[in-house]
């Protein structure tokens, strides 16, 4: 089965939960740089932490499925498995915004940080089990960046019980880690000129 | 007439639906584990079910029109009977949860599944008389998960008259039932060794 | 230019303009079946009127650019002009819904459906004016639906100011004609038997 | 690698963000014209100069990704951050209108323009450096629109304060503009009758 229409789906959960967190983001009573600060500064920047986690996914997933665009019925559930997860960000985006980063708050945000790391990783695992799937495996071999993420969330939800606050350094830090764009899929395809079939293209 | 506008467009819908749910999940006022399990968590665990339900439409959808993927008018418009009743799900999620499981809400909410069911049921009887549908017809030959899923709708709905908590149990069982991935089609497919043409790849 | 992308995007605010209806719907607060008459009833009765209509318009676009799959700037614009007057059916839908069918509000309904049935004559003449529209001009060359919705609208809106539900008769009645499939376009596609190339399979 | 799941990508959230601002405009409490055009008079306005807005990036879109279709991860992440001022409309068009095209917020809805027309020369300056991308330098040569877009921004800035509603019009005629429809890449292809390859098809 072609991975088209999972990627299209998957397009659209992930456009509505990055458009939706900006309904989470309340409008300022006021009309001066004080309201907007104080009614939806830290929203806007909860809001960038989250859209940018969003578009890692998104990235993520773009170039996983151009490896092996084909899937199971396996894959088609892992892969809603993740975007259970993704579609809480909004939610739990908004509880820590709104009691302005409290303990448990912060606790469930990363516990939810965490959750859709897991899940990719069990969708990343589906795929390179199936048939075809030594891509995978050969592309993620020593997959580096996917244990340091969860470790970073885990390490996040432990000083979240020390300074909230504090939580959102290491939150911060997989953010960062990410957006230093994943070369690995391309060098892959390059090292081996070999691409995914006519299924890109279309 | 090629499916995958159609496709295109029910993805966009299901996605949304499902997307739009969270929306409807209260924050909570305080920021304590108290307060997320009495806000949230029944909304939580409402959400979880609709979100599996939207998952097995998709699925099942998907499948739907990899065996048959040109459609005529009568098809167009029993997919968008199925999705009316499906964009019908955010509300009676909110209404379910919002009274606590209430008898009248719990006896819609089983309405509105019931409805989506028979909805489907109507959409994969009508690809199936169209030309070409014998392939329809021999995947889902004896449709017994067809059957059964109405089947334990119109029960949980009669037990709710009793207690309306205990609606919920045949309603999660049909998740559960759905949840085992239908190898029908796969099987089908393989068996016959004909994939549905050009049109999948695309 | 292909139409590909037009009707992806076209049939992502389709989709979203469905399913932002839903939200419009007050969740009532009591738990029987009085509440839902109340709060509800009205609701979801113009929510299905402006499901039907939301989705003869995405038939309708999906039959018109399978005829004619290429598209110019014009047309571009003419499609966004019609997807303005479309985005503003939740609103007002949702003033009509909450007046419970007052005058000023049904009026306005009825421009907005107007509106609407406007701008997708201009795109249809728009995609008919093209290199290549013959095939639009031929295929509704009588365009007697096309006149007469506009002309309902127009009656409902006059009986709108004799007694505002009055209007929803000729508002109701133009659903109803569509509802009844368009073959033209399948009828012309057939007779000629000259598909749109290989645009539609993608 | 191909750049149709970043377009479907991006028609997804650009066809989200249209809808959602349309969540923002308030229905009237009353039923007269005059509660219509008091709650949402400034409303609809500001909602279709912002829908324009967003029309005007999706052809721009559109035309450039016809010119190139193959991204990098660079690509990726340019668009993305388009994407995320243009995320941002909604929340600033509502601030905005609430307010009443106070000080503070036309400054804020300045800003936001100006930052997504900035990200959108990020974006075409990304794909001209790319391998291919002679053909963007080329059609975008003496990109004088361009240019002109952010200074009409910081020209409404720079007037809002002396009077609010004074920046509306430099905003204004960048809406209009672009309405010209930009003909540059369609004349390019047609000088160099050199389609962008199948891909365009699908």
């Amino acid at each position: 089965m072609s991975s088209s229409r999972l990627e299209a789906f998957s397009d659209g959960v992930l456009a509505i939960v990055i458009t939706v967190m900006v309904l989470g983001l309340a409008v300022p009573k006021g009309d001066g740089w004080a309201d907007l600060l104080h009614t939806s500064g830290l929203g806007l920047l909860t809001y960038l932490l989250s859209f940018v986690y969003i578009g890692i996914y998104w990235n993520n997933h773009h170039h996983l499925f151009q490896l092996h665009p084909t899937v199971s019925g396996g894959v088609l559930w892992a892969n809603l498995h993740l975007l259970f997860w993704l579609s809480l960000y909004p939610f739990t985006t908004a509880w820590l915004t709104e009691t302005r980063v409290a303990l448990v708050p912060t606790v469930v945000y990363g516990l939810n940080l965490l959750g859709a790391a897991i899940a990719y990783s069990i969708l990343q695992n589906t795929m390179a089990r199936q048939p075809g799937g030594e891509r995978v495996r050969e592309a993620f071999g020593r997959d580096l960046k996917g244990w340091v993420s969860p470790a970073l969330y885990v390490l996040g939800i432990a000083l979240a019980f020390i300074v909230p606050w504090l939580a959102l350094l290491p939150f911060i830090a997989v953010a960062i880690i990410w957006l230093v764009p994943d070369r690995r899929v391309e060098r892959y395809l390059k090292a081996h000129q070999d691409a995914p079939g006519e299924d890109d293209a279309a």
